[in-house]
């Protein structure tokens, strides 16, 4: 612990990138270690035992890294591992969705919520759960996007077919004339324009990963583990399960810097 | 303490009903107490030590009725107050200064940041501090606003004195070409238009009331002490150390629901 350690990000990939460029600009001081398990991504399908058994590896790697604080920056590892990664952890842990509810409900006039994400995250219920403990106020409309994940693990978020699946899958989601909708994957923000050209400019887009960096920084302050020195240069670090290159690739085009990650094994070899 | 407990918010008179309206739109399932000791405001030009034993007196009496977490939603207060405040309850404290500065470190673009505030709060450098805690990317720029509060208190926002007042003190601030205004006086939101228009539609302003609702959010559920049912209609309760009828005046205008204030004496009688 401490206020020199680093803040931990985990995800199924690279879709927890869209909270560390957030966390990059809110909170420079701080040192990052990223974790994508890319192998085994997508978590959205997998049962919750395999999420959660997955997820935990990932913390426990990133334990050994000298953290001082966890964010599960995955909307479904957050959705059935976040309150059991908490209770297991001696250091704060932070997921996804809470943030992103609190957003939500701050930024709906018509109070009329939509909550696009995962099969897994969407099936649970979660996103639900946390606008109404909130208020009782709103109409929740949800919706899985089982496509989206892959067109950005694939880094395919610029071609036409990535128009036509997003115009596809949310055409349901049009229909219910929502004021908020909350990216409820940290892959979505990736597609971000092309959801937001869809469901058009009256229509408020809620990065539940940049909200998460808001979370990280009350706790950071209100637990005195900020760090009040500027971070050194190149104090971000990067691991996959998958292909270096690929993530490589994905994450230099995302944060616009060079970026090196590392290979490493999580889990028993097959 | 517990799930059914109050929020606790105290001001040195009717600003912190800016951080109440944002609490009952973000946060409607939670009973609210206000204390305003506007028999004593304004705090701004009063020494430390004075504005830490009535901010005490102010904690004291709050939690004789059973708070869960307690806001200073005063800027001044929490500029001098806070950790002496924070270290003796033995509830969750949330000040409104370190809300305003994260909001306004994740809102500027040209990374020029102003800061109105009372001479108190100004002459503190708490602010400076806490956004400089964040990044060291920024110029910031300071000034104290004397004649705001008064303004506020004397339920003279509307009047064209408030318009000639808040022109003439912003001069100096325009000219430093902020993308970004923190409002770091809670009273200042009832200012807000004539404040905008001055500035200009292109500075962002940061209400450090609307932003420090997010921190008491994030905390809640840190804690695990956020009610999760409706509050029961009328769930909000106010005390002033000053005239009620005043109070009520300023109040329901404000809120846009009746407000009946309870007089209450603190401290020593003179």
């Amino acid at each position: 612990m401490g206020n020199k350690g680093a803040i931990g990000l985990i995800d199924s990939g690279v879709g927890g990138l869209t909270v560390l460029k957030e966390a990059l600009r809110q909170l420079p001081n701080e040192e990052l270690v990223y974790l994508g398990d890319t192998a085994r991504c997508p978590y959205g399908p997998r049962p919750a035992e395999q999420v959660i058994e997955y997820t935990w590896q990932m913390a426990e790697f990133l334990m050994k890294q000298n953290i001082k604080l966890l964010v599960i920056a995955c909307n479904t590892a957050t959705a059935v591992a976040l309150d059991i990664i908490r209770e297991k952890l001696p250091i704060p842990v932070v997921g996804v969705i809470l943030p992103g509810s609190r957003a939500a409900v701050k930024t709906t006039k018509t109070r009329r919520i939509g909550v696009i994400g995962t099969q897994g995250t969407i099936k649970s219920g979660s996103y639900r759960e946390a606008i109404l403990s909130k208020t009782a106020e709103v109409t929740i409309f949800d919706l899985a996007c089982p496509k989206f994940v892959a067109l950005v693990e694939s880094n395919e978020t610029r071609s036409p077919i990535a128009k036509k699946v997003v115009a596809e899958t949310l055409q349901p989601m049009r229909r219910n004339k929502v004021d908020t909708l909350i990216l409820g994957c940290t892959h979505y923000p990736l597609l971000r324009q092309l959801i937001q050209s869809y469901m058009g400019d009256e229509v408020t887009l809620i990065d539940s990963g940049a909200e998460t960096v808001g979370e990280v920084s009350v706790l950071l302050d209100y637990f005195d583990i900020a760090n009040p020195d500027p971070a050194k240069q190149g104090a971000c670090h990067f691991y996959t399960t998958g292909s270096t290159k690929l993530f490589d690739d994905i994450a230099q085009d995302w944060l616009e810097f060079p970026v090196h990650s590392k290979h490493i094994e999580l889990g028993e070899k097959p």
